[in-house]
């Protein structure tokens, strides 16, 4: 990549959950967006969620993340 | 749907109008979004904006949503 | 276009980058996202952004916009 | 209620839902608070969202609200 | 209207309202803001509130928005 | 004052000053808007800043807040 | 207290009003929510407020604040 | 549960601390917000905070969230 | 100006538009807003926004900004 | 000050408390940066806090501001 | 530290990386921060971010932390 | 630069100021930033502002920018 050439991105709204937690909640979300986009460049987390069980623990994250990549 | 399962979801953001109102602008969007993607599971309202008529009466609801559904 | 017909929007959040300024940096993302999108009707800036080089000089601005483009 | 003398409210967010529209779910969510909380006095609109079912059509907004009370 | 021109709007924050609910509140506003200001283009939803009687309803609801006009 | 009368109010952003501190700088904003707009009903702060003197003393609030008033 | 203990807290959203002024307002919040709720222990300020009399004095300002308080 | 039918649910802000991490944080508010209010359904995440020790490790992690609960 | 003195200054929020680009859009803003207000002090851009001509150019910034000016 | 000629400034965020009120917590963060700093221009206040003694009187306000001064 | 004393706070914006989760990411900030700025006393987290490697897995986080301190 | 290193950033806030436009003000505010920290990598614009001479015109372009560098 060379800086001051032009280049465009685009970023998509995804929400990845998982039981295992909040960074595998964002890797959910990114393993399955890059089935259906380009190669992702970056993420950002926008929201952290979760649902609770009937035992009261935490049964699952859900992050709510953006994903760029490059528009080529 | 299980809680803890790896699920993604995709949100997009639509614009729908309608003369009716605020509820049926929301309807409209939602209506319209269904066509081109899976089945939608939920929408939240990010603005409500209107056009005024020449006789000073709201000719048209705007509303900015967000649509989500799960990528499968 | 006439108000209070149905009519549809979506948005889509592109970046585009160029050495020669903001504005160019605009026109570039919106001269990329028309390729792969139908005729775009306005866009709306969310972040300025920008890279120095070495030598201490703004060599590239980052545009983060939002296209809108309806779905007919 | 006479302005200047020294009086305090406290504010409890509450979601209301119904499938009858926007301003039933607020309805809902104040008449639920109603029965717990003293005499409402207002309230405040955060957030509107909603479900939608498997024939694509809105099934239930949810209105998340603040609801005031005076604290005598 | 021709895009490119240069042309001047002016927005300004008004509050309406209705025992009839939202849009009422808004009409309300519009219709208001109309006698003292110049032919309204559009308005914009800034917040929703409203009054609860004491019988538990809402008995007024406030919406504050946005109005804006050109400046010819 | 009735609850669900249609009754419209307009939002006016002003500033004040003054070396005496917060609440004088906001009796500025409101004695000299009262002169112009009709009688106002209620402030918002929206934002408060100041200037510091050469003697590292604060000389001067800034309290820039909105004024609300009945359109009757 | 010790840091790195398991501790919680639980914030809730007041209002104090005030004709003496801003921090009067504060303290009237405090003292108030200081009698249904546990020992507090900060406070946070979201919004400053206030009325307007007929003769264009502020007559009293409301404080909308959170309060803390520990959760034993 | 049954989208659509009339439910009500109550959100209320808890900071949770915990030298194990954030997701112990989250937990630790979880469990204790558990004892006093009725069955949990989902916590958002506001705000990531933490201190940070003689040693220049951060011995507590501090996660300020919002649980919800439905109001049977 | 002498800081310390009692002032007093009012914001408006404009929308100007231009082809020739965000500058201009600004420009005409204050321009025109001058022709109806006292002597502008400063500006604030609010949103940067424009519209997309049929060829794919950006026929038109729309610059929303505040002008202040004092009341004298 | 001349308007037009290429000046810098810096902004750095500071915290400053005092069991004497809201102005003695600004003034106290004020005093404190001069120290270090260059010649102080002016604040904004972008919080307000405090703390509650076991007496439940506010013992100590905390503004959190950010100072500016020129760079020359 | 005693509640009422007049006390002073920097805070500073650092963004640390690391391949290793959020929380290494943090401490990495607080570790490099700490070599050059007196003893930290707390942090807030401001933005969570992170880069996907070519393999579409994350290989690294990036956490935007505010570190505060006190001016003694 | 390799991502996944643990890497550490720094971010000032520093306002430029230019009669030449919004860009002359963003590099004015980097060439100064640059001679008192490290070698600056990237900026983001936080807001836009500026001075309306005598004669209505716009003298002096205000960029209120964060400039990012690296912590070796």
């Amino acid at each position: 990549m060379t800086y001051g050439t032009g280049r465009t991105y685009k970023k998509v709204e995804i929400i990845g959950t998982s039981s295992a937690g909040l960074e595998a909640a964002v890797q959910q979300a990114v393993d399955r967006a890059q089935q259906s986009l380009d190669k992702l460049s970056w993420f950002e987390v926008l929201d952290i969620r979760g649902h609770i069980g009937n035992d009261g623990k935490i049964d699952e994250y859900q992050a709510v993340i953006k994903v760029a990549f490059e528009l080529k």
